[in-house]
């Protein structure tokens, strides 16, 4: 019962009850209610969705109703949508009988998780001091969808493992972690990460892992007759996956600048998400008898050239560039699949029920250093001054940063990226261990019939 | 056999005939051929898609191509194209042996229902007097899969127990009724409903209702084997259930005015939904023992928040406004699923397979209750005049109505749509009672068998 | 083995061997090393995607950035992206035990053929002279994608039948093919074709049933068993079905000119779509006892006529000759399914697993001659003189090919795109009967067990 001292073992292992009934329900009404209030008292549209729009319009000019950033956007935002709710929901349906609990509860924290990242992104960067509201528009949500991607990218670890009002908490606490750690990112240090490497992936996994080493199941293995896939479940599981990897474009570009930025964003995660599938396929083949592929490999590291480029998304790193980040992603992340998920599991004892230490971390960290390499080696000739001072947004305070400098504070933004996840999720792990959460025995994971009604299964055990 | 006096039943309750060897090609060919003709009689391009379009935009001053409306609306009417084929045909898949005749028959009467609706439409609201044509652009394709939408959740409360032949007919008369009660609604009451929760949801749902209701299968237990879920059709239905939920938002704001109006509504429905969700959750577990979860009304009532947007999306409700309008769908929405459809397939002896009347009728009367109510409320202050102007089309005719006038109206429309759902479901019920249309008998409802070629089932019954 | 004479049957009818372990991983390094290293050397962002747009725009008096092509083609090219990887991929899932297969394959080639395509239409398209590079942007990416479309077209016909290492050859050729065969038909011939019936259905399908004829498999009957599908795998197929039937009026509009030439093409493709499911509904049920409806058929003839309409798209063809045109195509694709395919195994000895030459080739062939007839009888009247100009590019060296021309060189193209197919597949399928590829002995094909690690199967053989 977890990476804890004994002593703590009688407080924490008092036989498990899986009944919700009460908490799950207050939980959700108790949040729901307060998200209203919150709502009610501060948020409201912003001016581009805001019945003035026709005054706003003359006051600044604007000939035509197309530069409203909703045409910008929304195309954009809908696929990132699309990756939230089917994306995450489906790819986490791969377990023979968690299919329900995977695309559900998906949907349960992420439907929760986006109203408090509204509020909380609000708070940080949106907030008019003067008449103390959040003005939201599509960016907002956008933006709000991102930092569920990162609670998302946690439940990967847990998978299987946890209780829905676990689930609920754990969110709560990663949205807040998330939009400070955003706003030091971004605000403070000024990095760059239009696609999230760091700020949704690197932060994201290792919460999730950390979460899932202080609640490490010794005995999960009596659960190993439901931890494995059936073949249709593979089946649903890529509906998830290509829907990640084809829209993976629209996610790393969404909130990149107008025009040029996004464009070449789409550009460089097409090509790295490209690069990305054949190494899979050659490291999967490789590495089984006979050449056989294995679909949790298909299912996951073909994803891993996106998360690399999400740092660099809008940077000039050329085609070519591009390609070589997901050559280098598909390769480590498959290794990580064959290699380093059963050595944590060992070892570490970190179960990883996704193998997101695999699609998220490593990919992640290594687009963190692309990143911050890329930008310390920009220059005018490349970029144009006028594009130099868009891409890496050097004006008013930060002006007179140089891409050095810059290529730094993107190294710095890794580090505080990885220690808000693992510090946080200590933090929340240990919240999670308290008895009252309503998670299921060891011999009890993987299994829909603990949370949902299940009828009419259709497959042999 | 239906709830009508026993005089008539010697001649309805002949032993039925399944075969559609000749009535379904018959009817498909005569419809096809008859919107040929037709089309070629009524419809042309519209300005904005015809080749004189180059000079059009010199008439017009128009300096770009982004302003055809095209580039307004596409993106969306994409996303509501997935929502009618994706959205509410795997919706339908939850039947253990009918999925075959949910995404099939749906696709069937979608595309033979959206021709129909661009000519019936088209006299409506798009016809030249002076050249006797039809001009049809994206927002008539977008209104044609809106009018679609009405009759597929018609066929949500008949799934399983009719022909496809029956299906046709409902479409047929679905569309026609629909576009009538449209032009009232819209432009004699000149009421808003940019998503529809009147035109579309309230009048589809009792017309699906009421049909049911006069098809009234006394032995449908006789099926019940046949009457539930496995679980991979559960799973098959949540792609339909996240389809509808993400792309809601575009789907209320597709034809709402340019600029802050389709960005308003999309922030609304966003919300709403998110709050249905949650609701949703809690009261499905509250009511189940040891509080596990429904899947049937995850699938449904999740959706209840954007079915309750429709008609006040593009009003400035204001983000918390959208969140209890949310709160309050999902927590109805699910209590019907428990209480009301039971009681009324007892007591009112209607068969709602998918339980339009908690999804689509509930939440579609909660929005139009919700639009009459901020149509009242609505001032200059909070829309600015012209921001009140374009949002309620305060003009020509209509330049002197006021708030509480238009509130007025809005709940008129509200009343005339449900009076077209249960008198034109009423009249075409009593038509599809006819023993000729290929219905099957009580004991082999809900089975694929009867429509389909079947091979190789892979599961227990 | 094959259909070529018995002289060589020595060498090519030694045991198979289906170990993959050496040659994928050696094809999918060898060719990916080799993409970074000519992307290294030709390619760059196109002005568009550059970081010196901000200048471009001052140089050429861009006064807005969503004037940036991008904005014009993104959505667009996010629906043909969900085409070619969910909509090709899991149509390809109906095999009982072929799924991982279908949609696992498609994803490889598909991912490795968009980066050859994107440098093989580069040096024909997109190459500078003066620079020697080869300049990308969102068109580019269509084009790659719509390149890839005629490889997935051809697996069709060779799905379950060969090994992931002839795929990967089967598509380095048809890339090469496809690319050369477009140059002519689109810049020497000067004929149009925006969504491909000619440079993509015809091709693919040809080029595919070729290779299918030259690897003939005459005791392919050995795995009748696994020949079918089952009930779940059908409706995963559906998804397939759907996501191309729904986008594929993007897939025609992708890459119209700006304005009503993509508005245009979008209406005709919806309504020509539209029609083709009423007439393959129809004609399926026609020909079976007791009119049951055909999975395969309603998979499949659905999509014909979207097909048909690629060449016309964005011709003035008017809604009621959309509508014509998908009623035809319905009628001969499903008489296809019902009479060619057996026709052609048994007779030809032509065995297409997906039936690609009723959904691709023959509506091919009437697209491309509705295409030809059309154009010969495009009118200044009916066009508008400059409208005339901008369908038909009559511009540079063409600005005085008339009409009758425009037509004869249309059909020309037709008969270009069915040489290429046709000598292309010959050739490319000697290449792949070299006994080295790893393909399966006839009774192990349509069985993922060859090729993938499966675990867990719950269906009955």
């Amino acid at each position: 019962m977890g990476n804890c001292s004994q002593g703590c073992q009688h407080y924490f292992c008092r036989p498990k009850n899986t009944n919700v009934r009460v908490s799950l329900p207050a939980v959700c009404f108790v949040w729901q209610v307060a998200m209203i209030i919150l709502f009610g008292v501060f948020v409201r549209y912003d001016k581009e969705a805001d019945a003035h729009w026709s005054e706003t319009k003359k006051e600044e000019n604007i000939t035509s109703n197309v530069e409203n950033d909703f045409y910008y956007r929304y195309p954009s935002f809908q696929d990132v949508h699309v990756m939230i709710f089917v994306g995450f929901g489906f790819l986490m349906t791969f377990l023979k009988r968690y299919s329900f609990g995977g695309v559900g509860f998906n949907f349960l924290i992420a439907a929760f998780g986006l109203q408090w990242a509204l509020l909380m992104q609000g708070w940080f960067h949106s907030l008019d001091p003067v008449t103390g509201y959040i003005y939201i528009g599509i960016e907002n949500l956008i933006n709000a969808d991102f930092c569920v991607a990162g609670c998302l990218i946690a439940f990967g670890a847990l998978l299987g493992k946890v209780s829905p009002v676990q689930l609920m908490v754990m969110t709560l606490f990663g949205v807040t972690l998330y939009a400070v750690e955003e706003y030091i990112i971004l605000n403070l240090l000024h990095a760059i990460d239009a696609g999230g490497s760091m700020v949704i992936h690197i932060f994201g996994a290792y919460y999730g892992l950390t979460i899932s080493w202080v609640l490490y199941r010794p005995n999960l293995h009596q659960s190993k007759r439901l931890h494995g896939s059936v073949y249709h479940s593979d089946v649903f599981a890529m509906i998830g996956t290509l829907f990640l990897w084809m829209y993976w474009p629209s996610f790393n570009s969404a909130i990149c600048y107008h025009g040029d930025g996004q464009h070449r964003a789409a550009i460089n995660t097409y090509l790295s998400l490209a690069a990305s599938v054949l190494t899979t396929f050659a490291i999967s083949s490789l590495s089984a008898k006979r050449g056989k592929l294995d679909m949790v490999h298909i299912q996951n590291a073909t994803l891993a050239g996106g998360v690399a480029m999400g740092t660099a998304a809008e940077f000039m790193i050329q085609p070519y560039g591009a390609l070589i980040v997901g050559f280098c992603c598909g390769i480590v992340s498959t290794f990580g699949y064959l290699v380093l998920t059963p050595f944590m599991e060992k070892c570490l004892k970190i179960q990883d029920t996704c193998g997101i230490h695999n699609l998220h971390a490593m990919p992640g960290v290594l687009g963190g250093v692309v990143g911050a390499i890329t930008a310390a080696t920009a220059s005018n000739a490349v970029y144009s001054p006028e594009g130099l001072i868009n891409t890496f947004d050097f004006q008013g305070n930060f002006a007179t940063r140089s891409v050095t400098t810059q290529g730094a504070y993107q190294a710095a933004a890794m580090c505080v990226a990885l220690i808000f996840g693992i510090g946080g999720g200590a933090l929340v792990g240990l919240i999670l261990r308290f008895p009252i959460w309503g998670d299921a025995e060891d011999d009890n994971c993987f299994d829909d019939e603990v949370y949902w009604e299940v009828s009419g299964l259709n497959f042999k055990d």
